[in-house]
């Protein structure tokens, strides 16, 4: 028996030998789908990224606007699974082909996953900062939004709550949109962290609501400059995570105004950066 | 106070809101540095990873290695920092220039930290796995290691206790390099888990000792595509994972001849491919 795998299916189930302690079964157990995305624009390849299946468009536009290519819906043109076939013939709904709209441009080298900095002036984080604070088109540092500490603390819960697929495989990162009141706006699970955040902005994208100020971007892992970088392209003015935050994410978040919040569990967290944005009081 | 950041060092101190309960104290605290390498062949930039300083030329000897570019160390003519500087004028060790021995071809196209299929299939996981066994040169299908279970179950306490950074700072991901009774034979952290691995496997490539037949390669945390990829381009026959592993991960597994574990934690584990290397009697 192979794994049993079928499009846009966020899981699949394959055969397990489950071991625990004395006692050895032989069962099917479901495992979080994973398989590539290649997003092309205008025909040409951009990018592939391995995601979970499912939200692709979300993910779409989540990548291009976190990579500064779009700010709003109207910058595409078009958007379409493109005809990929596998060897059986049917279609891989794992290519899509973005059409611009006239006067969006398109970035004039292959992005990567990883924010390239300029070699021309040595690499290193400082760098890497100055280039996203100047790509952003959002003033984060202005977002005047309190975040009462009581709603930050329930936030864990919240996501865990709304999330479909995570106990049932226990290997999907969660990305979660809140309001400053708790609210969720939306989630989005993928075996990839930086791909649960594309797709929750690519969501706010879509319905034309970048930015995404007075907003708090939930993650289930930890914090890196990659998903900090996402942040503050897409204007949110709280990044909060249930693990540890990297040197460069507290640096990128001190300097682009974000209030970033680790280790969010139980009764507490760290506040790594913009602290006045907590309300502690109460 | 801003994050103090020292060059080659795997921590950083970033003063931090600590809030348990009722407490709330500001104090320094470690945090795992990430700054960007970029690598580039013979003066032209192939790619950029956030990682975490330390160990750079075995994660450059890994990337390559695993990027199907190089074998073995003989297949590197010379290696070192260049000369970039930040804006005090200080080296910052993030770039690293290669040159490849004569007759060691330099890969046609900007290498991506995701795999890039080929197009003209269609995009589909099939694809990438038929590309994994065509580009790999070990056959790790063959590889008749044989794994006690005591073993497999004693390595997360052994990778563990290896750790010199995880314990202050929570942020780092760790791969350990096992041999079939157990011993380890190198450990490496990193902020991302692909760079760990990758300079697992090139601390494996600088001692000449590629395939790592007969090896258990342990991560910390989910077992991925990439980190699957990895483990058959270094010719690694048991690949085990403290958590999950997705659909992709199994099916390449499978198909490349690599003993596939996940949730190895406590008493027990399971066995997604391959099950015949691990030892259950006794």
């Amino acid at each position: 028996m192979g794994t049993v795998l079928s499009v846009g299916r966020v899981t699949s189930r394959t055969p397990v030998l489950r071991i625990r302690g004395a006692q050895h079964t032989t069962r099917p157990d479901t495992v979080a789908a994973e398989e590539p995305l290649e997003i092309r624009l205008d025909g040409s390849p951009l990018a592939v990224t391995m995601r979970t299946p499912g939200h692709d468009f979300d993910l779409v536009h989540g990548f291009l606007a976190t990579e500064g290519v779009i700010t709003s819906p109207a910058d595409i043109a078009a958007l379409r699974y493109c005809d990929s076939v596998d060897a059986e013939g049917r279609n891989t709904y794992n290519v899509v082909d973005v059409d611009l709209a006239p006067g969006v441009e398109a970035p004039d080298t292959a992005l990567d996953r990883n924010f390239y900095t300029s070699s021309s002036c040595g690499v290193c984080g400082k760098a890497s900062i100055d280039a996203i604070r100047t790509k952003t088109a959002y003033d984060v540092a202005a977002d005047a939004v309190r975040l009462p500490l009581e709603v930050l603390l329930a936030l864990p819960d919240r996501l865990r709550a709304a999330q479909e697929v995570f106990d049932k495989t226990g290997g999907l990162h969660a990305a979660g949109l809140f309001t400053a009141a708790g609210d969720l706006v939306a989630l989005r699970e993928d075996v990839g962290r930086h791909n649960a955040v594309d797709k929750v902005i690519g969501d706010g994208v879509r319905e034309g609501r970048l930015p995404l100020a007075g907003h708090v971007l939930m993650v289930s892992g930890r914090a890196s400059f990659e998903l900090t970088q996402k942040a503050a392209m897409a204007g949110v003015p709280v990044l909060a995570a249930v693990s540890a935050p990297s040197s460069l994410a507290v640096e990128l978040a001190r300097e682009t105004g974000i209030t970033l919040v680790g280790f969010l569990r139980g009764d507490g967290c760290n506040v790594y950066t913009h602290q006045e944005r907590i309300e502690l009081s109460s």
